[in-house]
């Protein structure tokens, strides 16, 4: 190890590789519960000639190593659980084309998620995934874990954004993937594969984004109900009128107290929330808006508030955007899971949050994207000696989703804290062909 | 060879294996220019254990199998280079549900492509992908080469419509692979590294497919033009004003010429010809109609139809439709290659087509989906004693595709006919590594 390190530093100097412990410290955890170890050396790589060097010395020496975006995962992907190098890649963080007639846009691995936002819709286009993390989340990482977001339940997620890719792989070798045109069957799909492998098979220097028109309009509602059941019937009631809302966040009971308990003043007889958005043009925005509100009100909503501007639509999100960190100062300790069901069965899945959380006496509280049947769940606890009946708890979760044909990870990725989990949804041929 | 047939027959019994050689003989091709040979037995499975049985049985004696289903392709994936075995799907042709709550169909490989379109349409759900064999080709088949077809321009291509698959691999092993939700994100992402794998990778049994919202509305529009730059034109300004309108297909004056040839009355003044579609609800689609009116009159269009009802419509699309074989009477040999390149450069692939065909003095014609780039260019020649100047032109054609950044084959895979060239456009890694 200490033998490629130094070979790392006489290839790439001293302002590439970084070996001193306050430094590396940084890069032993992400924002997971996940503790790795302290890495020995960590590679600001700035182009792809260091990734290249760096996965060449190490497969040589046999030393891991685990790339890394901007550290915003939620299931320990990026942390470095035997020490080795880390290969952060935020120093290449160049935008390097948006063009508008063949709507894609070349970027490299490190461009933060929002400056991508900003920069393709000034231009007039639109990149729709747009995880909780967007402000501080790296392409790069949306493109290991294939991110989703709100917006998903419209846009779908990365991977039906990456049309092309370089690649380098373990040991050096550099292979671009994908196309940049609309369409393209030569050979396997290999740039799908490596979208969502969490770092395992590759680590991207380059990725061609597909872009699609920005829509002309925005429409922001938040409606409150009663009973989360009540919130929940809304989607399905859009869905048989075939509204596709670009937006369906649901948040349970427990996630509003923590809500509140930010100062977000929620109306006392609520106990759910939706945040339900819709794009187009101005009069399928206006018709769907419409529908939008009916579809509230049948389902017994207590208030509907329709954003009238930006600055009342930024307070709504904000608020939705913050419930992660607002959660975490609820309780001494908090695992959150990222479960998805077939859409209809949200309401079940609720019901099945109940009875868990009866049966180990673990709070649980949700919310997520609804319109996606993919709820993230928070299991709270202070009392250490509780920790016990949360892994039953969670199991008990797990096993449930997998029984409604859902899925025990929708856009968290496995990292390395669900990896004992992946038995109960895979069989076990499916994990061994991807070993 | 002998032995696994007789094994076949004893365990399948005489009605799923056929082993006549009157029968075989219809199984050794397919709609390619393929000549394979005849397979000494064709399964007709309609069970996934005719199917695992198949596949576990051939392995063990190391016979071929070649996975078929409609037999409509176009690149010879479905021809039996070896003899062997065919596993013929179209026997599993059930529609097991169509799901509106969760908007998703479970289908059985050998279900036609239209009989699906019909069934879900029905119940006012919509299933995109329509490759030109649409009444005859098998969903299987679609997927294994992830076709498109002229609607991929706004709804992308089969991959983008796969989610689940039941798969039984080589050997007889069964595997479930992918999801019914929304999202997921537990291990690689395998259904859609089959998706586009020509049967090489497994042999599919069940398919979960996403449906979207049956569009409100339809409207299609004929748009003739002097000059087939003219026509490229409007593509371009119609990405500009980012209307995406769900077909822009481009026929040249070649090919219109084969459309006359039919008996189709086109004025003669026209070198070009745009069947452009847009769709969604009411006021979207009258709003676009006028934008696309727009768009052809500014780039110099002769003649301007809007179909008015469905029966002018149908013969639009019935036209088009049928150009593939009208162009095949036309000339004793035919081959018909399918490049894509970024939307851009349309303009550009039209003029390297006339210098090919300048240089070579092999007459090409050209017509496709010019909204993804996606362009279907047929080499016709009499005299065998052509052909070497039709390869040079193909290669010369396949080299200017994958320099202007593009690819050599859009949606009708690779099969047998094209692996000579894939060397074009993959490095020689790349294609290492998918073996």
């Amino acid at each position: 190890m200490d033998r490629a390190l130094a070979a790392l530093e006489r290839n790439l100097g001293d302002s590439v590789v970084m070996r001193t412990t306050e430094f590396c410290e940084c890069f032993a955890h992400d924002e997971s519960e996940a503790e790795g170890r302290i890495p020995g050396a960590v590679v600001i790589a700035t182009s792809r000639e260091h990734v290249q060097a760096t996965l060449a010395i190490a497969a040589e020496a046999g030393v891991p190593v685990t790339p890394r975006g901007a550290g915003t995962g939620r299931t320990g992907g990026a942390v470095p659980l035997c020490g080795g190098i880390v290969l952060a890649m935020t120093g290449m963080n160049r935008i390097k084309e948006i063009d508008l007639r063949d709507m894609v846009a070349v970027v490299e691995p490190g461009v933060i998620l929002a400056d991508l936002h900003d920069a393709v819709e000034r231009e007039g286009a639109f990149y729709p995934p747009d995880p909780n993390s967007l402000k501080d989340c790296a392409i790069g990482g949306n493109i290991a874990e294939n991110a989703g977001g709100p917006r998903a339940v419209k846009y779908g997620v990365t991977k039906d954004y990456v049309i092309g890719l370089d690649v380098t792989l373990m040991g050096g070798a550099q292979m671009r993937l994908g196309r940049r045109t609309a369409k393209g069957v030569v050979g396997y799909d290999l740039a799908s594969l490596i979208v969502g492998s969490e770092g395992t098979l590759a680590v991207v220097t380059e990725a061609t984004l597909r872009l699609v028109p920005k829509p002309q309009m925005v429409r922001t509602v938040l409606a409150l109900f009663g009973s989360v059941h009540d919130a929940a019937r809304v989607i399905g009631l859009l869905v048989r009128q075939a509204i596709v809302p670009r937006c369906a966040e649901l948040v349970d009971a427990g996630a509003l107290g923590a809500m509140r308990a930010q100062g977000v003043g929620v109306d006392e007889r609520a106990s759910a929330m939706l945040i339900l958005e819709v794009d187009g043009d101005v009069a399928s925005c206006e018709r769907d808006l419409e529908r939008v509100g009916e579809a509230c009100t049948s389902a017994q909503s207590i208030d509907v508030v329709v954003a009238q501007d930006a600055a009342q639509r930024d307070r709504i999100w904000g608020a939705r955007r913050e419930l992660s960190p607002a959660i975490r100062r609820l309780s001494g300790n908090k695992l959150a899971e990222d479960v998805v069901v077939p859409r209809s069965k949200i309401p079940e899945l609720i019901d099945v949050l109940e009875r868990i959380s009866g049966e180990t006496g673990v709070r649980t509280l949700s919310y997520g994207h609804a319109g996606d049947g993919n709820l993230h769940v928070n299991f709270l606890w202070d009392d250490d000696a509780q920790e016990p009946r949360v892994q039953e708890a969670i199991r008990k979760l797990f096993c449930a989703v997998v029984a409604m044909r859902g899925t025990i990870s929708g856009e968290h990725g496995i990292g390395v804290l669900k990896r004992r989990y992946v038995g109960i949804e895979q069989a076990g041929e499916v994990i061994q062909m991807q070993r």
